[in-house]
């Protein structure tokens, strides 16, 4: 397969609805989704982009796989928790396609391939969307899509280079690697420090996060937690992409602009506000476990992944059912 | 000096407030206070205990050490951050008294001795109570304090018995020791892990802080966190009065009362709760600056310290005098 004449997306929130509001004006597009009332209100209304993209794309929803046809490409966009769900979900169905995941973290191409033998497509997203209803997704930082074969099954890079190059027709940013890993671990590195960092103290991504003029500043944590990370990546033989310090304070010197300070709400930080399950065995989890494997020492990388789950651990307590 | 006839008590928050209260119908008491309000009210209306004692004593309160005589005793009892301000207070007065210091953590006794050449008692108190108003103090948690000649400048072990045998004539509770170095280190590690913990994660001292049933459960962080702690410790050749594991341990069980769970909110999270700037650097900062000078990793303990230190700043940057 390098011709994608159909595509199913799977999960719309804010990125897999960008995903379909884009590809559903080139190819054949369906959405596969959990609540029933979600697939009518697209089946009935389309999917409406702004921001960015300004389209109102028709769409073909269902939560039933069987109804959906014969994809050739399946992207997974949901967050990483709905990711074994999505797998069980598509088991037995949609036997030419390809999938992609597109999650933070590790392991979710894993759990795809134990549910089916598609050749899979490990990709890490940059963009960033705002979902305004069922139907409506604003689209709003509009950096690329980076993907590459897994490295355990994934297809040839051709197949992978004819995704990117639909994805890019479609008006999205993407890029096509030969071997992911060096930017997927850039990317899990940097998310591993800030988004667990600002979990727990309730900052976003500040200029604090490069800071270490004094010895109590937070940019030496944030140094020596990824050198941590670093380190993994090192011992697994994963040369990186880009150095997750540099992406640190590229990021928060990104964030001034003239005499305001905005900050970026790193996700987790928005999920420990929102009082939902984070996606902390993901990221900061997953050095954990690759540190493990590879018998590397990751002190800071352990409490911070403790703190992490003690916190989500706090509302279970206040929910009642918890002690 | 092994006779006491005048104490002076610095600070009359809820700590001062009961050792006034009780010292003050043995012995002539007077109180050094910040605020011409408080020590107005203090000489006006005398001070009230309450709960575990019941009492009503008259005492002589200031804000200028010059108008409070000359005092045997002088007990600093004012939070860690204050020590210094009252230590330049008191410089150059009290030329007979012997100065104890009642902090959390580690270093008052050094800020007092760098103002004056009193001979010091370190202390650590276990006792609580809730301040209602500058002149009524409830007296609740009727533990023991614990003190010691300081090991730099100390008088000798005979002065502080005749301390601790006074506090205890006064109807609290007060032990003496030779050394109180195991005490009071075995209460800074139990307290660096503990409230720091707590003061990130916004969980009180629940019994997930001695659970290490799963990986990730909240236990194995704090046991490697005293790990650390006590690896400074028997590095700097202290030998600890109690295993601060096991007082953890012991602490979220007397917790529980039957099947309702109560869990003590430390005083660092009450801070943080309040957005208060913590003891935190008396605490866990003195874990990592002691480790320093003996020579030992703490990598745990400089990440804690860090992330309360960014919970401190948060709050600034919230006042809009940070960035």
């Amino acid at each position: 397969m390098t011709e994608i004449n159909a595509v199913c997306i799977v999960g719309a929130g804010a990125i897999g609805s960008l995903f379909a509001g884009h590809l559903g004006a080139l190819v054949d597009t369906s959405v596969l989704v959990r609540r029933q009332a979600h697939a009518d209100a697209l089946n009935r209304e389309g999917l409406r982009i702004s921001g960015k993209s300004d389209r109102q794309v028709r769409v073909r929803a269902s939560v039933d796989p069987g109804e959906l046809g014969s994809p050739d490409l399946v992207i997974v966009a949901t967050k990483a928790a709905a990711v074994e769900v999505s797998a069980q979900c598509i088991a037995g169905h949609f036997p030419n396609a390809v999938v992609m995941t597109v999650q933070n973290g590790l392991g979710c191409e894993a759990r795809i391939a134990a549910h089916g033998d598609w050749p899979v497509i490990s990709a890490v997203t940059f963009m960033s969307g705002t979902r305004h209803s069922d139907v409506h997704v604003e689209y709003e930082l509009d950096t690329a899509t980076w993907m590459g074969p897994w490295a355990q099954r994934g297809p040839d890079f051709a197949v992978v280079q004819a995704v990117a190059d639909l994805i890019v027709r479609s008006g999205l940013k993407a890029e096509a690697f030969p071997d992911l890993l060096p930017a997927q671990w850039s990317k899990l590195i940097f998310n591993s420090v800030v988004n667990s960092i600002a979990a727990v103290t309730d900052l976003p991504h500040v200029p604090a996060f490069a800071s270490r003029a004094r010895d109590v500043d937070l940019g030496h944590l944030v140094f020596a937690m990824m050198a941590e990370g670093k380190a993994v990546a090192a011992a697994l033989g994963i040369e990186l992409h880009e150095d997750p310090w540099e992406m640190n304070c590229e990021a928060v010197r990104h964030g001034r602009t003239g005499d305001e300070t905005y900050a970026h709400v790193p996700s987790m930080l928005e999920d420990v506000r929102a009082r939902r399950i984070t996606e902390v065995d993901w990221i900061t989890g997953a050095i954990v476990s690759e540190a493990r494997r590879a018998g590397v020492a990751v002190p800071i990388n352990e409490t911070l992944y403790r703190l992490v789950k003690a916190c989500e651990a706090s509302w279970a307590m206040d929910a009642g059912n918890g002690q």
